[in-house]
């Protein structure tokens, strides 16, 4: 029989129950009107995810409880609804279910059974696991549901009971090539059940983290039947052949068996590539932090070099040029085509745009205090750190740090100086990638017959922070192309000395690279959230102790 | 037959295995000079307590294996050690392991079978459990053991083994009043293995940790026979009466039967008073945070107020007066009293005491930007900020941050102005015990006839920001003492709305206290670490999206 599916691939916020309230119940009922039989929403959706310790807060569970039933007495007629939510068992502990809504009434529940505690998760803290699986017969047909982390782990249960459609919701955060992972998973485990499978992953930024969507629908045999586009706020409709039940459900609901005006045409949407994936994430990361926040605008400092550059890209992006507020704050030490290149990518994107000069305050405050070397390049970083916050607390807009990933693991960055800001949109984004996420972005805008955002020379020129006289990273760094090299292994594969050694690096440059990581931890305790884009991004996914003499040198 | 315990309630750096090995070894060879039978130190000593995601390090792991083999192979003679370690399974996961070392070889192992994963803990993320219990026969004796978080679980499989003692490892953070939950279930485990139980903490603190040992030993009637005074580190030796050995254990080591020639009397340490056990904790936590980072002196900005002034209090008692260094800002707004209290702090202390007008680094602001209201309050507050960063970066001195738990919860201070700092000594603190600790703090001194170091007037004057004329910190906030109540059930306790209504508080000021304390997230997340001393503190304890629209109201 074939099944329609409307798979809704929506973007809660977190906390906002009224809310994901009212988005589930109007998509409830977009669905019923295009002849869905069955829709499926993500993982703890009337709450949004992750919600953290709110889970603990009984208030929260009672609050999520009370949703469930209301949105559970909205929907009427033919249609049966898999909706994410907080629930509690018998006892009282918080847990991660999903309600299976027909006809006014919770007919069913489902818990997630296996809950991840690595990476940026912390579910163990936070619920208490399910112990048993479920299948209902929906319309004849034998339905099993799992929930994300569910189907990382063998199906063999479910595979017994013979279900003919397995749905999973999912709060499944981006993760560079994530997708691939995805869809050999979804694959193998529709392959072990011998049943198709729905994958129904969110859409949207919360703090760090940003979902992007890439619901999957496998047939029985793990082939690709539909996909929706990544980072897209949709639901995708999918007619699904699936086997009549035979064997033992939990329960019956809906009898009546599915019948659809016209077939739907499933679609697979491509792929994008990885620049144009990472900088999707960027965009929706930023933009749904900031709007989530009640904030319209932002402002970041435009030295002219090429972070400040990319992340007023980026931000044009997920804002509009017209809500982006450059500033340029020279110094005595600014080389001449600073100024130029940030007043160039003001011209190309028509952001508003203007320039500070931190001479008077710098010039006050080298007056009053003795400072010299590393303090008075400090100070020229926090004057221009606190121009930008006066400017964010006097106008409303949320400022912008500009420290890549390379800065942040090896502590290239002035505490409450370039540091300052509400959102790091690149803070996950190496050196290297910076320049190639910058000329990917340039290309796409040549191919549309558009201006490129970046000035070319912002790109080309030599990095320089460009706090004392010719100032080159150089200076302090090893050549990106090395540091990245060795960051990529030691921080986000926990390779120690000895396999950078096997690796082949230099072991005075491991000594020095790994120290200054090492010594640099304080520094991105203190430093504004961004964008997850790595499977290893600085914060929940790579808890380190401040202080440590651990070294292996 | 009695046995003679060496306790060691000792102090490591987490990562430092070398100098943990070196303390271990003096501490193995004066607890045999002292005739010692066992010498028992606390959870992970060799690697420090907690190592976070350093557990997950194949080199990490590895060098915590080679550290114990070599503290083993330096232990001779007819002592038996039991020490704390990182190990790995079979399968190569992370184990918190106790070594059982004897004539320079490990002779049995124990793993932590409980594994924490609330509150500030993540060891279901760091480490995999054991699964069976140890009983090892030294002589003669049955001793079993357990890490931790396992007797806070039934011992009951232990019991049916019948030991003669059991031994205890902890690395249990302090917590105000933990001191009376411990008493009790060491009493209690006592009592249902039936018998003597000595519990082993370490002392010092490690990041936003301090541990204050209190390390106890009761007799199989769970009656206390030695308790060690708490903060402080040092071996503590008991001698006990344990029953001969008569069930099956795991392995027979030390057949030798204890012999001792003069027996020791164990003492009990009194209980510091609830102030004295908090201030010890606070300075000991900033001590312990400033040594281990390598520095040797602070800075702190002196407003006159009782914040500051009670920061610079705990900082002489931790680094020395010698060592802190007090910065009078004046502004403006500023009232006489302000730099009088801040120089009377500072002539009662002898600490190093400056004054820098920031006036002239205000005007350079103010005349570059247009700034009033808020924005004009902040920009005082980072001009401070960034004065003090200036002087810590010339001078070496670590930044202290006064912002107390009231503000913390409330967001009463300025990113990157009052919130700057590499540590956060009084951020568990609410303002009320603040008042309370300052009062103690100065009768403390009077009793011995010094001079106290608060001056009255910062105790009793009414609290200001000063960043604007006539400014009272009772024009944004509630009464304090109202204030704090609403925020210890909210914060500490998980009161929501309705539990608030019925803890009898005015619903307007429950929506504006607990909207106050929701909206002010993404400041803690930039805050400094500081000593946690209350059940709750902010940072690991506490785990919330900054990114919410939760609101009950």
């Amino acid at each position: 029989m074939k099944l329609r599916l409307a798979l809704a691939q929506v973007n809660p916020t977190v906390g906002d129950l009224a809310g994901n309230g009212a988005l589930i119940t109007a998509t409830v009922t977009s669905a019923k009107e295009s002849g869905a039989d069955i829709v499926v929403f993500p993982e703890m959706i009337v709450t949004g995810y992750p919600v953290e310790d709110l889970a603990l807060r009984p208030s929260f569970q009672i609050a999520s409880k009370a949703m469930i039933t209301q949105i559970a007495q909205s929907i009427t007629g033919d249609i049966v609804a898999l909706v994410g939510y907080l629930d509690t068992s018998h006892d009282g502990a918080p847990q991660n279910a999903v309600a299976i809504i027909h006809e006014r009434q919770i007919k069913a529940r489902y818990v997630k059974r296996h809950l991840p505690n690595y990476g940026v998760f912390d579910e163990f803290r936070n619920f208490t696991p399910g112990a048993s699986n479920l299948v209902v017969r929906i319309k004849g047909i034998d339905v099993a549901v799992a929930i994300c982390e569910d189907i990382w782990h063998s199906l063999a249960e479910i595979a017994e009971r013979t279900p003919g459609l397995v749905v999973v919701p999912n709060g499944s955060p981006y993760e560079r090539n994530k997708d691939d992972a995805r869809l050999a998973l979804v694959h193998k485990r529709a392959r072990q059940v011998g049943a198709p499978l729905a994958y129904v992953n969110m859409s949207g930024g919360q703090d760090d983290l940003v979902f992007d969507g890439d619901t999957i629908v496998v047939d029985k045999n793990g082939e690709l039947i539909a996909r929706a586009p990544q980072f897209e706020d949709l639901v995708m409709y999918v007619d699904i052949e699936c086997a009549s039940g035979t064997s033992t459900p939990d329960l019956v609901i809906s009898t009546e068996a599915p019948s659809h005006a016209s077939e739907l045409t499933s679609t697979i949407a491509p792929r994008l590539g990885d620049e144009a994936e990472i900088w999707q994430g960027l965009v929706v990361g930023l933009r749904d932090y900031v709007k989530k926040n009640g904030f319209k605008s932002a402002v970041v400092g435009l030295s002219g070099g090429i972070d400040s550059a990319l992340v007023a890209a980026i931000a044009i992006d997920a804002l509009g040029a017209k809500n982006l507020y450059g500033v340029a704050m020279p110094s005595k030490y600014s080389s001449g085509h600073s100024l130029e290149d940030a007043q160039a990518l003001a011209d190309a994107t028509r952001i508003n745009f203007r320039t500070v000069s931190i001479a008077p305050m710098v010039d006050a405050f080298m007056s009053n205090l003795d400072l010299t070397g590393l303090a008075e390049e400090n100070l020229q970083a926090r004057v221009r750190g606190t121009t930008l916050m006066g400017i964010s607390n006097a106008e409303g807009h949320i400022v912008l740090a500009t420290g890549n990933k390379s800065e942040l693991a090896v502590g290239y960055s002035t505490l409450y100086g370039d540091a300052v800001g509400g959102f790091a949109p690149i803070k996950d984004i190496y050196k290297s990638d910076v320049w190639a996420l910058a000329r990917w972005r340039n290309s796409m805008a040549l191919k549309a017959g558009l201006t490129p955002p970046i000035p070319e020379r912002s790109i080309t020129k030599e990095p320089s922070a460009e706090l004392r006289p010719d100032q080159k990273d150089t200076d302090s760094l090893p050549d990106y192309a090395l540091l990245d090299q060795v960051l990529r292994l030691y921080v986000d594969e926990d390779h120690g000395y000895e396999a950078l050694i096997k690796d082949g690096f230099d072991p005075a440059l491991i000594i020095r690279v790994i120290g200054m990581v090492d010594r640099a931890e304080y520094k991105r305790r203190q430093y504004p959230p961004g964008t997850k884009v790595s499977s290893r991004a600085f914060g929940k996914d790579r808890r380190l102790p401040m202080t440590s003499h651990w070294s292996q040198s």
